[in-house]
Formats: C-alpha cells, structure tokens, sequence
C-alpha cells in the first residue's frame, strides 16, 4: 500500500477531495493511505509557536526548522523510508516522471508550508526535497500536495485500470496530447476530422503523432525544444552544457 | 465579489479545501463566491451521457462538445462576461501574471475534464482557454481549479491584509524568493546568515536580492534566462523570435 503523510497546519484538508471519484475508489480499496500529521503537534512551547518573524526583517513568519525537524522525524519513525518533499515555489518544478519515480515508490512524505515559507536550515539538517507544482503562489502547500497525490495515486496498480494506459497522454513522449474527438458527427456545423473515421489505423496513428507534435510546437515551443534536443543529441545534458 | 463557477462531474470536491483557512475566511466574509455546476445536467439523453468513446478509436472516453457547450452558455447566462477556462494538460501553463489578471477581474468560469479529455470542438465553438497547471497528468480537472482558485483567492482584496505585500514572493520579479530564516538564532550548529542580524537594511536588501538571483540561476536556469532576456532586450517576444 502507497503510504502518503502530509505534515500540515489543516490536517481536516486530507484526503478532501481525494476522498472523491477515483482516488476516493482506491482509498477504500486501501490502495493507499492517506494520514495528515498536525505541525502545531511539534511545537515545544506553551503557545504552541511553529513559526516567527523573518530573520532580517519583512512581512509575514516563516516556519521554524527545529519544529519543522521534529515533525519530519516523527513522519520518518511511523513510516520509515519515504521520500520527503516540500512543496514550496523555490523548489524543483515537477514532472510527470517524477511523479512516475514516486508513485512506484512505498510512498511519500509532503511537508506543507503557509507564511512566508521554510526556515532554508531545514533543508541542510534533513533530506527534505523542495518541489514546485508550477509558477504561480498559493496560500499554501496543501493545494500543492493534493495535486502531487492525485498525480501519484491515478497511476498506483489498479486505479486507472484498462480505462488508460498513460502511454498516450501528454508528457508521457516529451509531447501534448493529440486533440480528442467525439460523437456527435455534426456539431454546429463542425465535424469530426475525416482520417479518424477511416478506419485506417495507421492513418489515424500517423495524423495523431503529427497534431501531438505540431500542438507541442505551437503552445509549447519549450517542451518542443526539449523533445527534439533529446532525439537529435546525446541523451543527457548534452544541449544545456552548450547555453 | 469575485465569482467562481466551476463546471464538474464533482461539485462536492467544492469548495472543500478552500472552505478553511484563509480562502474560507474570504468565503465567509464574501469576498469571493465559489458555484459548483454539475456538468451532467447537461446532458439530454435517458441516461444522462456526457461522454463517448474516442472518434478513431483507443482508451477512455471524450467529453461531448454538445454538452460542455451546454454547461458553458448556462455559466455565462448566470454570470456574464466572466473568462472561462479549461484545465487541461494541453492548455498553456498557469503564470503568476495570469492569476493576477484573473483576479483583477470579476470572476471566472472553470470547466473540469475527467477521462480523456474535452471533444476539441468545443475550443472552436465557445471562447474557452485551454490552461494547464504543470507538466503531469491529474485524474481530472478539479485538482487545477482548487489551485488556480486558491492563487486567486488570496489576491483579493482584504483577504491577505498587510502580512503579505506580495512584492518580494516568488515569481514577481520573474525571480525565485530569496531564502527565509527565523528563531532560533541557532538550530543542530546552523546559525542564521550574520547579515541578516546585522540590522543594515541596505546590506540585507542587497544579499536578498543577490541570493535570489542565485537560487534562481542554480535551481530555475528557464527562468533565469527569461529574467536576463527581458533585461537586455526590447520588452516583448524579442528574443523568442530570434529562435
């Protein structure tokens, strides 16, 4: 079973709407598990304090590193051995092959911040991996890890199920998806592209490929330029080091 | 009041999370609205289809343009004039601008795919943006609007108040934030930078700055190289054209 903690200051936020629809499926199913831990829990003082003013000065508080530790260590005691990621926009943005590496794992441990953020110590005393779920901020961490969690938890053995391979999706080849079609035929005077009721199925695949690249090209130029740096160089690195 | 409408085939995923902490204090203060939309009241047949298997064949199933188009023209005669988005891996990545233009505005409409996907006729027929939260794959839309949402929220007016001014986060300045640190002054023999207790103000600015523009160079060389693109160069498109 894929164990997920979630060190938090809303521990009432999980499994929230993971508790729905597929991921809720799999959570009965104990596919995975899903235990919030309450930060304030590691406080040391009688306030209960798990943050304090910026070093230096400025708005907000920042989340202290030795309550933060504490909690880290507990999660590390319950389940030992899972990776620990804070989600936090100084992190490493993530990828779906990440996600990958996480979802084949035995679990995850997500650390949620809220003020201002993590004091930076705690990422030299512990094996904390910082993680971006994109460029934007939030008011939170949580938001972050439900995603990170839904990521992982579609792709656990049994809760996609035949429905979908993932082979095709996007990001899955370095590309977008190609563009999906439904009944009806006719819709306000639009219809469904003709390869794709040729019955040929090496039409459709061809054409498929062919819109997956052109839209990467086109709304993507920089996914674009990763996929076609890979094919035409040494596997890794190889065109960075050039820049 | 901000308006947020959200077209689903879960509306009880809404406002979950958001209902507490500081989107949930801007709820209950008004200051945003959160409709959830159930996508398949849309739907016109007996058993209330709001999907079918993919025109040229292969896994999952489509949502029909019909009724997304259906669910839509509700929103906007309930809610005139606000954007409407659609979460989906092949729209264009959520930016920090983005949400800011959002929530300068009145609102927004978020249609939620599940399955495969959106039957690509409907970005033909109704004004729908395609935009997408990172480069990995959710088991639907709703996980994006709950983020996209929640990066809304807490922009508005009055609901961060003076704890954040927002200029020094990340993404602002097209920088990561510089890091944080607080109490204690030392934690497992790690001390807090001594610029930071030096109490010059221009000092501290200056290292801030300086350590952002590292940790963004070091961790985000993509955004590094938009920042000294947009430095050197005439403000717009210049130097993607140059590719």
């Amino acid at each position: 079973m894929f164990i997920a903690q979630i060190i938090t200051l809303y521990p009432d936020m999980f499994p929230g709407p993971l508790g729905q629809s597929l991921a809720g499926r799999a959570l009965r199913e104990e596919r995975w598990r899903c235990d919030a831990i309450q930060l304030r829990d590691f406080a040391t003082d009688r306030h209960r304090s798990v943050d304090d003013t910026p070093a230096g000065g400025g708005a907000g508080m920042v989340l202290r590193a030795d309550v933060l530790a504490r909690a880290v260590d507990h999660a590390a005691a319950m389940a030992p051995g899972l990776p620990v990621l804070a989600l936090t926009p100084r992190g490493a943005p993530l990828t779906q092959d990440r996600v990958r590496q996480l979802a084949a794992g035995p679990g995850v441990t997500l650390l949620c911040g809220r003020f201002e953020g993590f004091d930076e110590r705690l990422f030299e005393g512990r094996a904390v991996e910082p993680v971006s779920i994109g460029d934007y901020v939030l008011s939170g961490g949580e938001m972050g890890a439900l995603v990170l969690l839904d990521a992982c938890v579609r792709l656990l053995p049994g809760v996609m199920g035949a429905a979908s391979s993932g082979d095709d999706e996007s990001f899955e080849q370095g590309l977008l998806e190609y563009p999906h079609y439904t009944r009806p035929f006719e819709w306000e005077g639009r219809t469904i592209p003709e390869v794709l009721r040729s019955g040929d199925h090496a039409r459709i695949a061809a054409w498929r490929k062919s819109m997956a690249e052109t839209d990467t090209r086109l709304r993507r130029p920089d996914l674009w330029e990763r996929h076609e740096g890979a094919r035409v160089q040494p596997p890794s690195g190889a065109r960075r080091d050039k820049d």
